[in-house]
């Protein structure tokens, strides 16, 4: 008997990319398991600047639709209802979010609050029966992690780290191409992610609710990177910190360079800063040819080259694609990419090596396996 | 009292590269300081590849001239003097070097033999009174490359180093932007040099005769171009090896990433192999903008871009600027682009505290100053 999710990964086996990447057309995104009328119904929970990034997104959506909110701010939410449509029944506080799981009208909740808050709350959410997004990175710890994925185990309900770039089409063309053999045996990859941060105040720089800095916040995305660009778990890291600002940066992380091992001896070169620019970029060399993604890790547009030429692939919202992904894997079992909780705590397990690296000045640590 | 020198330190300070900058002009190259029918007259030791290099670059300049060759290798006489015009009084084997001391044909005795073999043959050709050029790495250690030193300061002559990219436009004008304040204060630099070596016999595999692997051979390039990046001798490094072939690679080194912190708080991930290709680059990030040179290191032709677009500058044949440019400053008094023994030193430096972290498995080592 062949279900329908054999079928997508047979289809994926066989055709690459094309079943899980989506087609722009337009501001229209088209799965090949689109089936138009039945969305995933979508609450926001934290209505920082990045829950707006994702409402504005979602309005392109053809498989998710927004309908709720959960917010400790009560000035927010008139505008929020207005912006979106969202009706008093479906807006919420942490106080009544239990609440939740009553309310058909809310299928998953997409944690966006503050880093230090995910391991809370999607405990929280877990207990209501709803489906889960969380932000990365997951949790402070692996420790958390593995919490909150025995959490929702045990509940039930599925739970997505917020890896968007899983569901970009340049990262999923180098994905591809890669599985594909294109570049032959990985050898060396080398990325970085930062940018200079701006307002001193905000709760990035916070570890009580940033969990850590550069690391935590830009530095998962090399880290991820080098995961997807080598298809391999890394077996040890070794790290490094430099901190120029100890005033700005007193609490967290301020730039950060690691490197990791993995087992067919491929290495990569990766960093993170908050206190620079420009130096963003996903590369990697293997034994057949090169990828070059710059920008690899902002919300675009990316921008690829190869040994064979420019990418050409469509610029798209990744949030759009990314909700819409996840309403696929969720409504129509479209296998996920890689996005699962599980990949959250692979790189929660890297993080929590290299801030124990950096604590033994550079030492090498061996990593376990998730 | 104003010598020349001063002249074109100021020079240099005013008009940015363009004293030390050779302009290409078809074939020919044209100092400032040039002085047509005064040449600096040249003895190769070693007569590898390398060597065929030089000679064949050589032949495009203007104030050097090849009138020698020193070998080991009886069977390489004929064709050299054949090729180059090399009269029998100037050709010599290393037991009769030391009669070179009575040669007026020979001013300078470039030294390209196997690394390892660098500090003998400085301090035999120091021991005759001619000037020098030792080819990159300076040495197998630091202490050698300061014996080396003291014997060519003892002996009264001048000694250099075969960093020939300190002659070449790209980097020049990148080391002149950055002098002018272009990118601002830089944070960050990432450089890779490597590639996919071939032969299995060959020198550059022994430890006997290479000191190492891709740390001695193109890991002195990613160092190096740390240094001229941001203008500052590192205060500490970490590195770690990666070895996926210990048959090919019993002997020496195959890939090693390395970071090195600097006084200003600037860092530098840097990279070298002997096993894969297509990583080559030296990127820089300041506060206003970037620089990224790819390919960086290798004879060229190198290519630049910095955020205010396309380097544009010429393509020369490194080798022949380096020469024109040596002789320029022995016999000229031009000022040397960084490319003394002393800066040899200076990475010999980093070098050793490189293979020191990796045997400590990651460790930050503080480095002394040269």
């Amino acid at each position: 008997m062949h279900t329908r999710r054999d079928f997508l990964q047979k289809l994926s086996i066989g055709i690459g990319a094309a079943a899980f990447t989506p087609f722009a057309s337009g501001a229209s995104l088209l799965y090949p398991s689109l089936q138009p009328g039945k969305k995933l119904k979508v609450a926001l929970m934290g209505l920082g600047g990045y829950a707006t990034i994702v409402a504005e997104a979602m309005k392109d959506c053809k498989m998710a639709t927004l309908t709720g909110i959960i917010t400790g701010t009560p000035s927010k939410i008139d505008t929020w209802k207005t912006r979106y449509g969202i009706p008093d029944k479906n807006v919420y506080n942490y106080q009544t979010v239990e609440n939740i799981a009553k309310n058909p009208d809310i299928d998953l909740v997409y944690v966006t609050t503050p880093n230090s808050l995910h391991h809370r709350h999607v405990l929280q959410i877990a207990a209501t029966g709803k489906h889960i997004i969380c932000e990365k990175p997951l949790a402070d710890t692996a420790q958390q992690a593995r919490e909150m994925i025995a959490a929702c185990k045990n509940a039930g309900v599925k739970f997505y780290v917020g890896y968007r770039l899983h569901f970009e089409p340049h990262t999923r063309e180098l994905i591809r191409m890669r599985e594909a053999g294109t570049f032959g045996a990985v050898k060396y990859v080398d990325n970085f992610m930062g940018f200079k941060i701006g307002d001193p105040a905000q709760w990035r720089l916070k570890k009580a609710l940033a969990g850590g800095g550069a690391v935590m916040d830009v530095g998962v995305y090399s880290l991820n990177g080098a995961r997807y660009a080598t298809g391999e778990e890394p077996v040890w890291v070794t790290a490094q910190e430099i901190k120029t600002d100890p005033v700005k940066f007193a609490d967290v992380d301020e730039t950060v360079h690691f490197q990791l091992g993995f087992p067919s001896g491929a290495t990569a070169s990766c960093g993170c800063s908050y206190n620079f620019n420009y130096a963003e970029r996903l590369f990697l060399s293997g034994e057949k040819g090169f990828a070059e993604l710059k920008p690899a890790f902002g919300y675009g547009p990316i921008k690829g080259i190869t040994h064979l030429g420019p990418m050409n692939m469509p610029s798209i919202k990744h949030q759009t694609a990314q909700m819409d992904g996840i309403a696929d894997c969720i409504l129509n079992g479209a296998p996920d990419p890689n996005v699962t909780g599980h990949e959250g705590l692979k790189d929660m397990i890297v993080i929590d090596a290299i801030y124990e690296s950096i604590k033994k000045n550079g030492l090498k640590i061996h990593l376990p396996q998730a």
